[in-house]
């Protein structure tokens, strides 16, 4: 990911590379700037915007030193939870100055338009289930993504919604997350799909997001450094930056 | 369509059917009025709204007359032109007194989702094509809502796309609306529906309504009726109706 | 269901109506005959064949009397089960003189193809998970058909195929049949649906079948009816009539 | 497409890479061998199957050579016509000794299968349109799959079928095969798609194949090269490899 990060910043027209930063050192083809192991290697290099794509287990620290350091951060790494967004908002409030810090569970323009469509469908159409599919190295499921979905459509929806629950063969009905049923597809040949299913009286109306490859995240990270260095303060999910209030 | 709608409001807690009115005079079985073939049932039974679903030679000539009774009207004939939408704005403003009509070309609550989530999603994914596909007996192609789905695209989009050209069979990369592509399927053993399919590096977008039958179009127009009596002037299409700005 | 089978054989060029039989007595219109409630019409009219679509529980004497009478039968009445067709077999092998029954679970043709297709590619494609979807007051899941088709997958796939199983909602991997994964969706604006997905390394196959209506049954039982005549003997299911050998 | 062919046979059990040849020299890390830019690599190597994956331009020079040399030969290479065929058979059936060439024009074996079956299902449904779906940098339309499907569907089906042509947009109706209608769909965010769409009263049979990426195609490459050696003469497509008949 942070080669690919690296590579979509040095071709934008608008972006610079200034460094990058990983575990190991590299001299990597087509990059215009040496990979250190450091990263003050980003203060020395008169960086503005850094973006961290590294682990649940040291991505607050990055946070922390890159406030301190008076960058804007973009935050694509998962695992921050409640509690950090609060920390981050204390500290960039607490600097001052029109900091900002991006935080974006996910980079997917389709998969965030997905969860909203489907969230505004339900408050017409309140009988709604998810099909989730992915290859089968996915250990985990329902995905992320999924729960995520059911929980803004059980947020938006007017009236609660249960459809039927028998089932002869046990898991046949799906997983329930507050009526929204859930299947969870695994197959060799699948990569990242999604599809949400809103039924009425004579009619459905199915939004779904097919997801490629890493590549689909790139306009959505490009986006999030150019918006950082204008919105001061936290900002949460992709949503503000695409001008989508909510 | 007339009976459907009118079995739809007897059985509505909140409305009251008071008359009906077709070319033949009728007694219809859960009916709880006799089809008369004379208008001005309508206004013999005291309605209030007065639903019309009759055809492009005699709505507008039904919608100056309920007017001019003081009714409200709900409009789901098609065949109204811009040039029609004008006379009906200057007759219910002349009128004054808060009354209202409210013209639908479309009474599928689905379909004008899709419709309007597909042009949101065209100022992010701006290459859009349009399946649409229809029994075999549809005539003509693409059918209405894929044109007006194009074009709704078209006008949200921030930039123009075009798509590849080159076909070796002609007609294989389908009907061109300002470059959005619409494909047409006819076949037996389908009824009505649409998709939309927005690409963009790594991911595509996918937004499909299928409709069943004209039960799908109950519930907007039970809606309509409710509403038309608190809008005042002339609404167009569903969407004010749902809340739906734009 | 009788209504509907009537009007066909009525309208087909090749057949002939001659005696309908139901619980009550009726002059439908559009019918060439009067509904009889006496079983024995058939045979005064000299009917050459006999369709039964009645219920379980009357179906058995039905055909043990068809066959007495020297009728060849169409059985498209669901709960006959192994005993009951080898009882059917050695009735009408007993016989003699070349009369036929044939009995049909489904006589939609594209629900037929589709379990066949799945099962034959399960051959070279052993991963399968299975996606059947229904309007919301089909209380039952899975659905026959579903099951139906696991059965096939797992008999014609020479290995055996298990997908992941963890689970962090109860039931989102769907329903287990031996490694067939089964997935079933209940919402309104559905009718009968079922997609089978096949995946292999880089590829998945997806067979699909949409059933609108009862209309998709008659050509079916059309076939059936012109081919029990040349049939001696038990026949099970629309393959063979089809011409698809297992 | 020649690196993954070898990695994939280096990886195989059951098979040895004793030899790979290119238009450049190289040692590719993962390979057992060096690749050479001579095709007597092979012989010197001992090879018993030669795999061709080269161009239209050089494709039939190294066959002739391979059947010179008494090399087994599968042929990947696209642009193999019927007169390239003719000559194949008589090369190796004049050399006599069982040798054996395989021509593969599509080593995707889901892709081959949803040929198969939608011939198969077009003898029972003979109304059908293809959609076929491919990213953006494909220039031609339709797809070379997309035809072949729709030939082989006019050759399997007994009766001529036309469905509507009028079209109020130039080419909304796709492209027209013999009745057969292509849709040809280029977007970004797609690989390469078809669905096949066959209709009758009530129902509708679809049958998709998604292909991921060319890692798909390996499987029937490993299956051509094991093949080849016990089928003396020339045998054209995956089908009789697979056991499918016809």
């Amino acid at each position: 990911m942070g080669r690919l990060v690296s590579g979509a910043v040095a071709d934008d027209p608008e972006l610079e590379l200034v460094a990058a930063v990983a575990r190991f050192s590299a001299e990597i083809p087509g990059l215009p700037v040496r990979v250190s192991t450091d990263r003050h290697a980003l203060v020395d290099a008169g960086a503005r915007v850094v973006v961290d794509f590294t682990n649940p287990g040291v991505v607050m620290d990055n946070v922390r030193w890159a406030i301190e350091q008076g960058l804007d951060v973009v935050v694509g790494t998962t695992g921050i939870g409640p509690d950090d967004l609060e920390e981050i908002r204390s500290l960039v409030d607490a600097r001052g100055g029109g900091h900002g810090v991006v935080v974006v569970p996910n980079f997917a323009i389709g998969a965030v338009l997905m969860q909203r469509f489907a969230a505004e469908a339900s408050r017409f159409l309140p009988a709604v289930e998810i099909i989730e599919l992915h290859h089968d190295r996915k250990m985990d499921a329902p995905s992320g993504t999924a729960l995520a979905t059911a929980r803004a459509v059980v947020e938006s929806r007017n009236q609660p919604y249960r459809g039927p629950e028998e089932e002869s063969v046990k898991g046949s009905r799906g997983g329930d997350v507050e009526g929204v049923r859930i299947h969870s597809v695994r197959l060799p040949g699948l990569v990242a799909h999604q599809e949400v299913i809103l039924g009425g009286p004579g009619q459905t109306l199915s939004i779904r997001h097919d997801s490629l490859d890493r590549s689909g995240f790139m306009p959505g990270v490009l986006m999030a450094i150019k918006e950082v260095v204008k919105r001061p303060g936290l900002t949460v999910g992709l949503e503000p930056l695409l001008g989508l209030e909510g």
